[in-house]
């Protein structure tokens, strides 16, 4: 008879073992998409399948199904060791519905579609792309299967990315946004829109990677615990809260893309160096939720990157790097600049109110995609009518339209709505933090410190990693659940 | 029954499955030796520490030793089959003497000793290394014993990187050629010595840095299948033939140590892209020795890189790059200054005679530490005495000392010596192929092409991979087994 202690150091070392396995396959990935070389993707693929695969068998054995269960019983666990093994027991649960040639077809499936996908914006044609794609819908479709849901099928996905989140939910909480966007765009667009010209000169590359390392600097991202590379795609990943590696991409000709990209992809990777390093490996080392996740990032690159108390004194270094280019620029144009709402072609360059019409045309898209509504084939079709028809803009090609994000390739479907999730968090948690704390904006202007806000962030956010979920941590942290009219309140406000 | 066909097809499955977690092991590698933070070095340490483990956990099962002595007895194998099934039965064999807790101490050990002999050389002080080298001392003699060995209790390690190399044989091959080097080096020592000092001009690190990937063009290495990064030391890996990485290291004062870094690692790249992909994880898949692998970088580095037909094409790119440093020095002087004898501090620097007395030393060090008749406090006092006695220098520090290898820190204690034979087998694949071929230099002066000793290299060795021993390989392709002497006529002939 195991004591209590033996049983959970057990369960400890071993899923920390598992962890190791996952972190190695996130490794392999950072290094797919920043450093891999053209002819190495397939023994990639089949490497990352194979580490898929162990991870997988390794957990799903019935010594650890028993270990879990016998813990669970146990009634003398603290409660950060009981939330660690239900979690456990929740995820052991899942993927015992996963077969082993499941994993690996998935994995592989993925690293296939992956390497189509940036062939395919390459080619600048939805063609390379559409049959891998294909095979991934069917396997999602599979997923979901497995998975098991109740009501739409792709509950079951997005499930995936947050907990408890249904397409009953999403619906409602879009339907509820959407008419009033719509309207404070209408009326925004009737006024005169501000000059941006000022970010499409030719900023050179040099310079900007130069300044994206300065940024993440300013931001509080600690280069001796992660990194700052280039990818096709900007991402966050880590491989334990010591390790957290950000990617951004430049344009020389748009200087926008690359800084908000940075502070946004900084947001996320505050949140994972600052999860709970003793939990390595165990879920309360884990991210709450993707739409928590998202709220960081947006937090950073939106309330904070794009407000005028940061610039009022960071502007001066900008210009420093840059004085042809934005040597005479006044701050509050600048400001105005880069909060200038259009309606545009790109969700990640959009501003912060089209973005949510971008978010909702892929969450409309994929739910028909996974009911077979939608065809893949006919992705690009309906995907130019949609812009056309909710942003009123003209799709010109497909690398700027249906294949401008990497998600469907790593097989992330069902992820998009956290990006609007975290939209309406990160207001929630802005008005909370400035609510508290009236002085941390005026501070701000005078000292360019952004410390205080990670302050404020790591005790009432990060440091609980997965104990909360996402509605119980913003009841916690704000008095109140998710509400999209704080989000609402605040852009009206900005804008 | 199953079939023949069958057995060895889940017998290559398996096998690749296990050399997937190998080679994510070996990108883990790569990465802590490149893009790793500081901080980062810890949950490295146990993601490594765990995918060896769970390599060797797969390949150490009953059903694998079932599977390999079933197919052993089969006789319906073609010949690649049944050598790959041979090597793979002594590598079980040898692989089940380790229990995993052993292989994942190792591991840890090694990541440890790593990122200490970093610190020793921030340091520089042997103080900071110590600790963790005797950690890993102790473990290669644990190490030692548990794979058994005849004779000297160092052949099991030798063994390790060079199967069949022993005490008695590299004894006998140092003794056979250290006096007739040392006779050699006085002799040029009593001449005057050419001016080498063009090499240690200012040379800035971004100009080193394209000229290191022009270089690496131009010797054939395929930037599709493999790229360069900057490490501390230089090194060579792959995780398939299709993504084979080397690194270099720049000083900006030294110009000839990145150029031949860079030589020598496309050396071994050039071997690894050329072995059979379809034995892809199979022995047969695998370089043939290190001694054999020793060859290729040599013989690009030394026969071909500093010798003047490569030089009188190759030149004036070089000078275009450097007018300033370069631009005057005529090519027989430039091949004089770069082939210039002289004892010296580092190993990896070192001419090609004084080269093998940097060996030397380091193969009695390691002889008398395995056996415990040397104690790693006193490693250096002992190496400052022996680079006194053997080439007449004084060791002015720890880091320009015994702290100058990468190896120890990686465990590999029992590698060095592969370096001579390198050399020796370089000499005599040179031989045979300028024999064959007596236009290959005068060409190469014509039109720097250096395509035709690489598509020698591909059919005569290369493509073989493992399938015969070094002493098989060279008998078949030169005619005679491994033969000091002939290493010995190149250098006369060329100093």
């Amino acid at each position: 008879m195991s004591t209590t202690a033996a049983l959970y150091q057990q369960y400890r070392e071993e899923t920390q073992k598992i962890a190791d396995v996952r972190y190695a396959n996130a490794v392999l990935q950072w290094d797919q998409e920043t450093y891999l070389p053209p002819n190495g993707a397939e023994g990639r693929r089949r490497q990352l399948a194979t580490l898929s695969e162990v991870a997988h068998e390794r957990f799903v054995t019935p010594a650890m199904g028993n270990l879990l269960r016998q813990l669970a019983d146990r009634t003398d666990l603290n409660g950060v060791q009981q939330k660690n093994v239900a979690l456990s027991l929740l995820d052991y649960e899942k993927a015992c519905k996963y077969t082993a040639a499941f994993v690996r077809t998935m994995s592989e499936a993925v690293s296939t579609a992956y390497h189509a996908w940036i062939q395919a914006r390459t080619d600048n044609s939805f063609a390379t792309f559409a049959k891998p794609l294909e095979a991934l819908v069917q396997l999602k479709q599979q997923e979901a299967d497995l998975l098991g849901y109740e009501g739409h099928e792709y509950n079951a996905l997005l499930n995936e990315y947050e907990k408890g989140a249904t397409v009953t939910m999403l619906d409602g909480l879009f339907n509820e946004i959407r008419m009033p966007l719509k309207n404070l765009l209408d009326s925004i667009l009737k006024k005169t829109s501000p000059d941006d010209s000022f970010l499409r000169q030719y900023f050179p590359r040099a310079d900007q990677w130069s300044w994206a390392n300065q940024l993440a600097g300013i931001l509080g991202f600690d280069v001796n615990s992660g990194r700052q590379d280039i990818s096709e795609h900007p991402f966050t990943t880590n491989f334990n809260s010591m390790d957290v590696r950000i990617t951004t991409r430049i344009n020389e000709h748009d200087f926008a893309n690359m800084t908000w990209s940075t502070i946004h992809e900084v947001g996320h990777a505050l949140y994972e160096q600052g999860l709970p390093e003793n939990e390595y490996g165990l879920p309360l080392g884990e991210y709450a939720s993707l739409g928590i996740h998202e709220s960081q990032s947006r937090l950073w690159e939106n309330c904070l990157g794009r407000g005028k108390p940061f610039w009022q004194y960071h502007l001066p270094a900008l210009q420093k790097l840059f004085p042809a280019q934005l040597g005479n620029i006044a701050v509050d144009d600048f400001v105005k600049g880069i909060n200038k709402v259009a309606p545009s072609l790109i969700r990640t360059e959009a501003d912060e109110l089209t973005y949510h019409f971008h978010v909702m045309i892929r969450y409309e898209l994929e739910k028909l995609l996974i009911v077979g509504e939608l065809q893949v084939a006919d992705i690009p079709a309906w995907w130019n009518e949609q812009y056309k028809q909710m942003l009123g803009v003209t799709v010109p090609d497909d690398t700027r339209g249906c294949l401008q994000d990497v998600h469907w390739s790593h097989g992330s479907f069902g992820y998009f709505a956290t990006y609007s999730l975290g939209s309406f968090y990160a207001a929630q948690f802005w008005k909370k933090v400035t609510g508290d704390f009236p002085n941390l904006q005026a501070n701000l202007a005078a000292t360019g410190n952004t410390d205080p806000l990670l302050q404020w962030l790591r005790p009432n956010i990060h440091r609980y990693g997965k104990l909360y979920t996402s509605e119980e941590l913003c009841k916690k942290v704000t008095g109140s659940g998710l509400d999209s009219k704080v989000f609402f309140e605040y852009l009206k406000a900005k804008l």
